[in-house]
């Protein structure tokens, strides 16, 4: 057996989220059992990945960690594939574990992408892929009150009661606000994020875009490090999990 | 009562596609209910629309004639969205029709996107919403070969068994293929399509794309005016109706 880093991509509307568990379908589950069938069956060490995601989340580039066969990528990424048929979960590239290497403890970076749909119109296409915002958001004020997030600050007001880290202390690294279209899609970059960070992020930076409140807000909310004074969360069907880095990086194919 | 008209999106996945059927839910129908809902319950004239998609098929712009109250354009459209919920159907904009107007009979061009996932991994994201081509494609090939279809031709080699219309002479005004990342994507117009006539083109032009077929025998399908002479039929899943044209122009809000 070899330690295995996959680069997977998921649509999480049909999961309960990524951590396996008791009722109802999680990613980490389905990518075990797919792992098991690759081995005839044979039980298989626990999936690690490098962000736990809620349930509707989505991920465009999740790494995850596993034991399988010493096969080659390619033989890897097709079986993989191939065993995690129907569910909408694809193994994108993989490549053997450096030594002492983990999906999450490595992982020197993650990054997250929002996307509301910005019209008075319902969604149909993209339903359980984006919020809907029906008023019409001040982009640019999101982006530059975004700006007051960077940085080392406690985030308490952001995070959610359930949140298990020890410290409400994080770095944020990135956030930029940009239109395209009908869409405002935000894009941030820390080394971890809190429980429900990003959704409480936008929620209050929604608030920013519709002119209910200004921009300067965002830094008494991160003052008064109270959840109540930040705004509401917002939906899980819009969070996209883009990303991870490592150093050094990983070599996947 | 008032002729509108209505510039619809919809998800073409949980319907049996634009017109009514005995058995399983169309647009045409819940289109329909709605309009009625809005006068009440009571009874409607037939929505008619610029084209009659299949099942699975996908619309960005479809245009749709129902009668309706003569309320403001934001009214019906706000009224028509709810009364839509909870189908994957949207007004985008709408207005009243000018005299003398037919949805299907003035349409003077009517345009297509077929949308393929190009890539060894499955959809995730977009199942459903994409045909899924594992084999690398040459959408340069593919485009040069498209340029063959262009003008007046005979295209029943591209055309359903099923296919009602009188004559299989078409005029193909415009097809382009371009890659975009992981996606080729085709777009055309014509006046009117024969029933399947893009899904087969498509179908065709992969084979090309594969390198399966030279460029020319495209010339030699269109020659043969025989459905066997061509590809396969391009599944309903990555097809979406992006626009129709009328001249004058719809003035829609």
């Amino acid at each position: 057996m070899t330690l295995w880093a996959l680069e997977i991509e998921y649509n999480g509307t049909p999961f309960m989220g990524w951590q396996r568990q008791k009722h109802g379908l999680a990613i980490q589950q389905v990518i075990e059992e797919a792992a098991s069938r690759i081995r005839g069956g044979a039980e298989v060490t626990e999936a690690v990945s490098a962000g736990r995601t809620d349930a509707g989340v989505h991920a465009l580039a999740m790494v995850v960690q596993i034991e399988l066969p010493d096969f080659t990528p390619y033989r890897i990424r097709e079986a993989m594939n191939f065993h995690l048929k129907p569910h909408p979960i694809a193994v994108l590239r993989c490549g053997p574990a450096p030594e002492g290497w983990s999906a999450r403890f490595s992982a020197k970076a993650r990054s997250y992408r929002y996307v509301i749909l910005n019209r008075p119109q319902p969604p149909t296409l993209e339903v359980k892929r984006v919020w809907h915002v029906k008023a019409q958001l001040d982009e640019q004020a999101m982006h530059r009150a975004a700006q007051l997030l960077l940085g080392h600050h406690d985030f308490s007001s952001f995070r959610a009661s359930a949140c298990q880290a020890k410290s409400p202390m994080r770095t944020l690294d990135f956030c930029a606000v940009r239109r395209e279209g009908e869409k405002v899609i935000m894009e941030t970059k820390a080394r971890s994020f809190l429980h429900h960070q990003v959704r409480n992020m936008i929620g209050s930076l929604k608030m920013v875009g519709e002119g209910h409140w200004p921009e300067a807000r965002i830094t008494k909310i991160l003052a008064a490090r109270s959840r109540p004074a930040a705004g509401q969360t917002a939906p899980a069907e819009g969070l996209y999990f883009t990303g991870v880095e490592y150093d050094p990086p990983l070599e996947l194919s």
